[in-house]
């Protein structure tokens, strides 16, 4: 049985904060600030450059992922660690459309986080190759899977409103269409039970510093299934990912597995913080975390319905349809934002109109959602958020 | 006049170490331990997700670039951080060989870092368009520009001799027979005066984690000649290189002018101990540093030939001709490099045969040198190297 008091006693919440926005940078974890002190001081400085073989740096990617990869239903030895999500994506989706060459479609969604059609946007100007990427739906997605498909790159939980595909339905759909799938678990990593290998997925890649806690900016991950690990031929090759990176050889050669998806130098710091973060899921049930994730967010449903009737759910009503977090629309959503982070409440804000709140069992629990729901009814019902300052849009929204 | 003992006690350096590897790995600053664990607590303890905006994190990676910038002749608004320095290669050299898209060689030589060889060898696979490298020897790569060249890519000072290119002229004359040019400057920021915009280089990239002491795993960093900046593609097109990233519009739009080379959410810890690390160089005069390095270098020279005859000089004997290290040679060179590590002399190996000594004025002086030296000549003459535990290799050399 998960202890949530035991978990939440794990993080840094600073008093008076309401914290709904671990979906977009999870709260300080303790142990991670004590291992980052740690590494700066008795790694960095005292070990030096000897702190690449004594502290375990350059096997981090390795021995990281694969505790990442025990949360997403992936196999030892299947997971790296490195760089940032924006760039895995595009490490993915290269490696995808090689398996696939006689075709040219990359089918994706309109609630898939805009980097990655960024990205393939990129990746195909760079191709010339006349491949073409299409954008349906979130509703339509099953239905535009087609022979013509050479990659489905979705990602599981549409960051706007928490839709929740269903990865194993549309993973087998794909692959009875001879396409390969490329999963982005940003907003699954951490969240809900991701079964990976189950699911038959191809490719997966997702960040950590949302639900995974791992600090801003913390370093991305890639799953490659263990068939075709060998096999994909690494578009970003670089030097950790050679087979020999030491024997400075003057031509590429991939190495085994999942390592050849290793780019360049970790990044130590985000590392050792991340892999501090990771050690509040000892002895977690995702099972249970989902179970009580859909508690919370059907509470505040229920309560924000009840008592602000101004605002429009922009979530699936059905908790096993949706993500672990709940947005709600309208049309001044950025300064109703602004009003509730002043009082302490802090969600935030996804243009055009919707406010989003992340509810995370590990330090969130029923008082908290109680308590932001009055701040949000008094905030709604005397018109707090209509003050010119809230409306003053910042950098980061 | 550069105070080289105020620099010096601005860094961790352990009791008992002459640490000659900060060409690999620069030691603690610090103020990066401090501003660190200011950034743990206070930033992302405290301020949570605002630190986005509050704590200035996602403009960090232009104001950082601005201060290295600065220690390489590049003006204002030219250089950006982030990822590592692999994926800086690939971004400058998709963009540049699209500003010449009749021509296919990219021009390397042997002695550019093999990671920069191998994101080139990567970049050719996705283009499929008949590029081809080619990798001459460094003295060659005067001759090898001709006409053919769309690229000429190269690292200024090579990582296991030191040799300095002549990034001047042979910018000047890639450019007199029509081609673009990526410099690498993982060896010479902070290590030399270098002049970007002097020389007329169109693309520069490198890492921060070696003379400019970021830590391990620092971010990158990537500079775009202004007349360039807002013409090129960028290959890897993430959402903070978009024009206006929070519009989480569908299709990319780049930024404007160096912007565009961001990727995805930038790596906030080791920004900010990078940023604190660029502390050390307030005040100091790059042409003082450079004049106290060669003399470093030159002392050591001298000194290791003549009292240790059985290693030969594998770096260029004129100061001017190389970076900030020196290499000799030996066929046993591991083991002599893991002897001296064990007398607390830190350098490093590159194979086949070169054990390599950094020359940081920031934080090395005479004394460090001549006592290198006694160390060095005691392991060489009673033949200390020659034990079984110093011939076995490590994961990372």
């Amino acid at each position: 049985m998960t202890d949530f008091s035991r978990t939440r006693s794990l993080f840094y919440l600073p008093e008076g904060v309401i914290y709904l926005d671990g979906n977009s940078l999870g709260p300080l974890p303790l142990a991670a600030r004590e291992r980052v002190a740690r590494l700066m001081t008795d790694e960095w400085g005292g070990l030096l450059i000897k702190g690449w073989n004594k502290a375990g740096w350059m096997t981090m990617p390795r021995r990281i992922g694969d505790r990442v990869g025990k949360l997403i239903g992936a196999a030892e030895g299947t997971v790296v660690m490195g760089d940032t999500l924006s760039i895995k994506v595009y490490q993915a989706l290269a490696s995808a459309l090689e398996l696939v060459p006689d075709r040219k479609i990359i089918l994706s969604d309109s609630g898939n986080f805009p980097s990655d059609l960024y990205m393939a946007q990129g990746l195909i100007g760079s191709l010339g190759n006349g491949h073409e990427l299409r954008i349906v739906e979130p509703e339509e997605v099953e239905t535009a899977i087609d022979a013509t498909v050479a990659v489905l790159m979705l990602t599981e939980v549409d960051y706007r409103t928490g839709r929740l595909h269903d990865m194993k339905a549309l993973t087998g759909k794909a692959h009875a269409a001879g396409a390969v799938t490329v999963w982005d678990l940003a907003h699954s990593a951490g969240a809900l039970p991701v079964d990976l290998a189950g699911a038959g997925a191809d490719f997966a890649v997702g960040c950590t510093y949302k639900y995974l806690n791992g600090g801003p900016g913390a370093p991305a991950f890639i799953y490659v299934a263990p068939h075709h690990a060998d096999n994909v031929r690494p578009a970003l090759s670089g030097w950790l990912g050679h087979q020999a990176p030491f024997t400075f050889d003057l031509g590429y050669r991939p190495g085994g597995g999942i390592d050849r998806m290793r780019v360049g130098t970790p990044p130590i710091l985000g590392l050792a913080a991340l892999d501090a973060a990771l050690d509040a899921w000892e002895g977690v049930d995702m099972t249970e975390v989902r179970r009580q994730s859909i508690r919370l967010c059907d509470l505040f449903v229920a309560e924000v319905e009840k008592r602000c009737p101004a605002l429009r759910l922009g979530s699936p009503r059905d908790g096993g349809k949706r993500g672990s977090q709940i947005s709600f629309l309208h049309e001044e959503g950025y300064a109703i934002m602004q009003a509730l982070i002043a009082r302490g409440v802090i969600g935030d804000f996804r243009a055009p109109d919707a406010i989003r709140f992340g509810f995370t069992p590990l330090y969130i629990g029923e008082r908290d959602v109680l308590k932001a729901v009055d701040i949000l009814d008094d905030i709604m019902a005397n018109r707090l958020w209509d003050v010119p300052e809230y409306r003053q849009r910042a950098l980061v929204t």
